[in-house]
Formats: structure tokens, sequence, C-alpha cells
């Protein structure tokens, strides 16, 4: 049992948990508990470290076992150990250090790209919305919070494992998006959403929660959407917002 | 100037701000920064209390300065007694407190029910959401966290002032909503929530973001409605969810 935070293991967690260019240079981010495990395993994903303490359930035995039996390095680690290494107040006895995955992109016919959005919390509800609508792919426009910092990775509910999220710069987008039709979500200007086609090939930009889209987004989206408020509020949460445009367009694919 | 954290008119607004109790007994919450401050004066709503820095900028001050015009008592303070007031770990410099609201309902034709909501942040955005999409009333049913907590408040974006929000048990609820076809949103039970006419008078219950709907919500709703989902994840997030569905309404209705 690991019982040290100054072992290498935990070191490396912890460095993970925190910092964005451990994160990137070693291309491993950091899950927890049993739920985003079992993502994992339903993904077909592997682990390379799983730490967990002594009290786990039959739920998460199984979990661990599975990724033991895949190749993870499985270490039991004291609860002091583990309150360090986790990112949660309450940590919940099992995390897993798992490496980025690499996805083949082949055709995209329904993307969205998120332009300098900056909460964890709605990034996180955007890529779990995002992956319960079918999109084929989130592309991060710069300057948009990291989506391996582990409160986006909380509430993205493992589609960090679903689905290919992919960092971009303004003329890396403009060759991958080559044949989509783009609209950029505006506060109340351009075509009312359930006017648009989504069924064509298309990708969404959604700005900025405080400060709406970028002067890149505005000059490379030649098209402009909202979505029509009744009521007195002026703005939708970001994450809401996004849910209101992916599911019109996924009731239209249907 | 205060500058005592211990002045009274302090010690009352760290009570509304930490206390349920306290905000019931006096019927009175807490709002902070220019953007609910303005939401307040829109609506057309009183303060009875204003607290701010020497630091205003002109928005800000013509923002207190119609509030004092309509009575609100306004007291300058200390930045640290305004660290002391404020429920944020960067305070804007002003907040206010103001008194709930007592709408008159008359008719209602569409409506939301919360049934044990207990994150603070996705009733905000909830609250938000019906205030955009026009809901007449959103009804917390027994054990939904309280709507005058600060956290709920700072994210429902003066939802507060503009909508009325109403506790109730399902007794009360009985009573309010009859005449209302009654939905329960479920996670893959009922019908498609696109095949739902929602133009008819209808009230729309929300369950537990972890544990779904209550025993008295499924016993209350004779119909259940749910949001086909076509990608990985199993579930969206109960502020996103609840965007989806009454977006789908507000477009009906239109």
């Amino acid at each position: 049992m690991i019982t040290s935070s100054s072992n290498p293991k935990i070191k490396l967690v912890r460095q993970l948990q925190s910092k964005r260019r451990e994160r990137e240079a070693r291309q491993l981010f950091v899950i927890e508990g049993v739920r985003l495990v079992e993502e994992v395993i339903r993904a077909e994903a592997k682990a390379a470290l799983v730490l967990h303490t002594t009290d786990l359930d039959a739920r998460a035995k199984t979990a661990v076992d599975h990724l033991a039996r895949l190749g993870a390095q499985i270490e039991t680690v004291s609860p002091s150990v583990m309150a360090a290494a986790s990112d949660t107040e309450t940590p919940q006895g099992l995390l897993a250090v798992v490496p980025f995955l690499n996805f083949q992109i082949r055709h995209l016919s329904f993307v969205i790209v998120l332009d300098r959005l900056s909460d964890p919390g709605n990034l996180g509800a955007i890529l779990r919305t995002a992956d319960a609508a079918g999109v084929d792919a989130v592309f991060l426009a710069p300057s948009t919070v990291d989506a391996y910092n582990p409160k986006v990775v909380r509430a993205a509910m493992g589609a960090h494992v679903h689905l290919p999220i992919i960092e971009a710069g303004w003329e890396e987008l403009a060759k991958q998006l080559t044949g989509l039709e783009i609209w950029l979500a505006e506060a109340r200007e351009g075509e009312p959403y359930d006017h648009v086609d989504w069924r064509r090939p298309c990708a969404l930009i959604i700005g900025s929660e405080a400060e709406g889209p970028s002067d890149e987004a505005r000059r490379f989206a030649p098209k402009r959407v909202h979505i029509p408020m009744s009521g007195k509020a002026e703005s939708l949460n970001a994450a809401v917002a996004t849910g209101v445009f992916l599911f019109e367009a996924a009731r239209q694919r249907r």
C-alpha cells in the first residue's frame, strides 16, 4: 500500500491533476470514481495506472479487475494519499490515469467549435451534451479552457473517451471543416435556430459565455443563428444554449 | 462609511447569505453585482438596502442612484467589509438586499416543477432557462435546494425578479396544477419530447440529477417524456435537459 504522498506515482497524479503542461507532455489525464472508470471500459480504452483505497464496493472491484486484466498498474493507497491525489473534496476512493485517445476522424457531418469558452463546468456540460446528441467531434478554438482540466473531465461524464475533442487554430479549422456549412451562434442575430436545415453537413461555433464570439469566429463564419427567447431573460447559459441547438439538429436528423 | 463587519447591517447581510431560515423569516435575499441590480430595476422591484465600495463605475453609480430614489438605504462600505458581506471570492463592490417578490398568478399555461433538485448551480441555470423560455411559473417540490441560496441567485441571472418561483408540497401542487397536462421527464421512458403537443396547457416535472424522479412525482404524473439520445452519453445535465424540453415547447408555441 502507498502511504506517502511523495511516492513518485502519487506525485505524477498530482501533477496531472494540476498542470496542463504535464498532461500535454505525457498525453495522460486523470478520471475519478467508478462511473468514469466504467466509461473507460465501455469505450474499450485502457488505463495506465489505477489508485484505490481498501474500501471498494463490489462494482468498483469488478471495474478495477477489468482494467488490471487490460494491463493497468493497480496500487492500493491510504485514505490520506487518496485525498492528496484527488481533485475533489470528498474522494470516491478510486481514480485512474488514462491516455489521451486518438480517434480516427473519417467523415465529419455535424461538429461544434468552442471559441474562448472559459468555465470548466460549462465546457464539461457541453462535451457531455455533444456526446449525447451524437456530434462527430468537438473542436476547441484558441483560448478555450483545457478539456482535460479535472473539473471539465468530471462534468463531461465520459465524453473524453467517446468523442474526438480536438484543439485547433483557425487556419487548421478552415482545413478540417472544408465542405461544412458553418454557423455562428449569436445572442439575437441571424436565423432562428429552428429555421436552419441541420441535416446538411454543418459546424456550429459557440462563443465565450461572457464576451460572445471572437473577431476570428465572426470572420470565419458567414452565417449567424440564434435562439428566440420569449421570456425576460437576456441570454442562456452556454451549455443550455448548446443543448438547445444540438438537440434541434438531432431532432431533424432522426 | 461602514468599516466594521460587526455593524448590524453587515451582520444582517451575512445571515441572509448563509441562512435559509433568516431569508425565509425576513422574506429578503441578497443579489450581487451591477447586472443583477439592473435586473431589479428593470423588473420595477425595490431594494431595502444597498452596500457598495467607493470605486463604483458610472454604470453602477446610475443603478445605485435609481434604487436610492425608490427608497433603498444606501451604505458605503470598506473593501474588507464588502469581502465579509459578499458570497463570492472576488466581490463586485455592489450588493443589494431585496424582498421576495409576490407575483400575482392568474392563468398557468406552461410551468415546470422541480423535484429534489440538489445542485445550486443547476437550479440557477434552470431558473434562467425557464425565464428565457417564457414559462409562467417554476414550482419547487419538497427536498429541492433553496431558490434564494446565493449560488442559485448568481446563476439565475435575474430570474428571481422576473418569474414566480413557488415552493409547494404535492397536495398543494395538485390544486395549483388542476387542468394542466402533467408530464414527468424520464431518462428513457415514455414519449419522445418532440412528439408531445406542448401547446396545450401543461406542466413538466424535472427530477433529481443523481436519483431521477421521486416516488411522489411518479405517482403525481400520468405521462412520461424523454429526450432520445443518439450518441454514447447516458444522460444529460439537468439544466441542459430542461433547456431542450422548454425550447421545444417554446418552438411549438411560437
